[in-house]
């Protein structure tokens, strides 16, 4: 069957087409008689094997970007022949519409498509990699019923479950970049300090509480020059796409370290995103206003009059293949728009491959929730799931956020998943 | 005058040998008179003007070290010319230790060092670059006398001016590793939300509260495997070492965003590093024990049997060219050594060009405070500056931070110093 027949309503159809990067396999991992059989000769126009390039996705194959445009004589084949996104990120948005509508063309115009068979590859032929260099990672904390239910959690008797600043900034901090992952890398759980109220000292060993964080993340084309913010009406200028991301969180070495300069340790271990960037071309048809906004906004984050920069995405969270929770990403208060806006306007420089995450998505119901701190009430109430109960995470557990946006003509935009296994540590 | 005449007791002589990033005036910058006389000639083997280059400091000289190594025919040439630090520090520790030697008979063997004529230009005619790519920048917070200092303004009723968790840990936030900018950068005031707890809601403007931090910022060269700590004992192999660090710091920004995540905006827009990186090796006569521990530590933070890993490192504060504190780095608290086995201990991995701050240096003196916040005692008490009162930084202020080391022979090792001017933001 081609790879251009794809079942109906597939959500990595035409219409969405995501970027990640690839290699095929290195010729170490080669069997002798794929050479012989002359397959070599077959693919000598494709990347040369062990080598990354940027991939494009079409249903269940990924598509030798870099290769197809030398083939059809594109100009962008340079751009697309590199190891990361990061060259095609720094080309800007006019590039990145100009890269998309020839895909799409060579994609779907018959006359061309053929053309284009050597190129691609079986989704399960490929190793998937970091798809882009990360500069600056930073998370925010933008879901209102995420934000009340940890304030519940933690500060039972407070009068608010929110903080004060919260209605009027969008909390974020810096992580680390140097561990962020692609999807499928094992995280081994970390160690560090706790201490429960009742210890009189802290004690080290392994996470007890180790839980995830279903979020999405944006990822930063355009850089900016520090001194100049980016206003709300940049956001589309500057952010290229957009992936999923696990925030992994041991909750017990952040409990100890978190005051008075917050997370450290308890985040900085591993942060996993999906090998696939979709581009905000992709989700026109996702675009929504965010929540009424409850609290009178300052001028550079008031969106009252701007075009609608919420996005519908149907979050679902499995924990070793068992769907346990559902956030929508439609409910979070502040959009990525006011985040990137918030984040410069200190002066504070973009650079191409910056990633923020958006923080935690968790809906208004039970079933929305996207921790484990929030699914189980902080251990109180496990989970019921097929191989036993749930509080936090079990050495084992394999954790696999997905997601799909709706697209075109009522078909769907399929996410690329986030996946990642805990290790003992 | 040779460059090797320095003045006696120069601290940045044969005993020193920081390292940084140079470019000569491009071709544009040149006078056609200059080529007319025949310097090109002259200066043929030079690093091309306009390209950024590794440079060695030698009194008020910067020696071009790639072109020196090529006309010595050094091994090393190819990793001295270019524009960062970076493959330097990735080199390790074997490679460090080497080039410091062949640097070092270069400059100090009769027979040898009037070959590098050529390749030493005046400090005054070359400009100085950010000395490495920052991959993530992590800031710390281990001095006592500051902790005790910041709580005993910002918690004036609590039974302790120490939180719980102070003495167990070195506790840590990453930074924005894309505003990290080189000495001589001006800095615009950010601006951003406050709120007095008087004001009915946060407003928008410039900060008024401007600060600075003296620190010292550690740099990684060698890199870690995600999933494997850094012991105590791998100080020394991983850090290849130090500069001096203005931590920037908005204290009416961070005191409205900083609950319950950490600083953010308050510190995101600049931070300011020396153009100079002092090896370690440099510093063997300024190791020292930190002061004595009141508090049992863990296994991995406990220093009580390793080498010593404080530093004597004399830092000086001068506002517009007036000295206002001398804050000792031997009094910190926590050691870097210790700093660094924290930050991974979670199997957070290191990257070369990874930097860490120490924290805002203060001792126990009123005029030994590394922020005006304690200085000023949170604008209380303003200091007496030749040019008027300040209780923080005013718009055209320039910040200066000093500092030098014992050295063998009872010579001083100066570390390059970093400045800065605050502009109207």
């Amino acid at each position: 069957m081609s790879p251009f027949d794809l079942p109906e309503g597939d959500p990595f159809g035409p219409h969405n087409l995501p970027y990640g990067v690839f290699s095929l396999p290195s010729p170490d991992a080669d069997s002798h008689a794929e050479s012989e059989t002359g397959s070599e000769t077959e693919t000598s126009h494709n990347s040369a094997s062990g080598q990354r390039t940027v991939g494009v996705r079409l249903g269940d194959h990924v598509l030798d970007s870099a290769a197809a445009a030398r083939a059809l004589g594109s100009p962008h084949a340079d751009l697309l022949g590199r190891p990361t996104l990061n060259p095609l990120l720094a080309a800007g948005r006019t590039t990145w519409s100009e890269v998309r509508r020839a895909l799409t063309e060579w994609i779907t115009d018959p006359s061309i498509r053929d053309t284009l068979l050597p190129f691609l590859h079986p989704l399960s032929s490929v190793t998937l990699h970091l798809p882009f260099e990360v500069a600056d990672y930073v998370d925010f904390y933008a879901s209102e019923h995420h934000a009340r239910n940890a304030g519940a959690i933690f500060r039972p008797d407070a009068a608010d479950t929110l903080l004060p600043n919260w209605k009027h900034l969008p909390i974020g901090y810096h992580g680390r970049a140097g561990t962020v992952v692609v999807s499928g890398t094992d995280v081994v759980r970390p160690s560090g300090q706790r201490k429960a109220p009742t210890d009189p000292a802290p004690v080290f060993g392994p996470s007890q509480r180790l839980d995830i964080e279903a979020e999405v993340g944006f990822v930063v084309g355009t850089p900016s020059r520090q001194g100049h913010p980016v206003l709300l009406t940049g956001f589309r200028e500057h952010v290229f796409g957009l992936c999923l991301l696990n925030d992994w969180s041991a909750r017990d070495i952040q409990a100890w370290e978190y005051v008075p300069l917050g997370p450290f340790l308890g985040k900085s271990f591993a942060t996993s995103v999906s090998a696939w960037i979709t581009p905000l071309e992709a989700l026109e048809d996702a675009r929504l206003s965010p929540p009424e906004r409850t609290h009178p906004l300052l001028p550079y984050l008031d969106d009252s009059t701007t075009e609608p920069a919420g996005y519908d995405l149907r979050i679902s969270v499995a924990i070793n293949g068992h769907v346990v929770s559902e956030p929508p990403f439609s409910t979070m208060y502040w959009t990525a728009a006011q985040q990137l806006a918030h984040l410069t306007v200190n002066g504070a420089s973009l650079r191409t491959g910056d990633l923020y995450g958006s923080g935690t998505v968790s809906g208004p119901s039970d079933n929305q929730r996207g921790s484990l701190l929030e699914l189980s009430w902080n251990g109180r109430d496990p989970l019921e799931l097929p191989d036993g109960k749930r509080t936090y995470l079990e050495d084992g557990d394999v954790v696999t956020l997905s997601a799909w946006a709706p697209g075109p003509g009522g078909l769907r935009v399929g996410l690329g998943e986030v996946s990642g296994r805990v290790l003992t540590g």
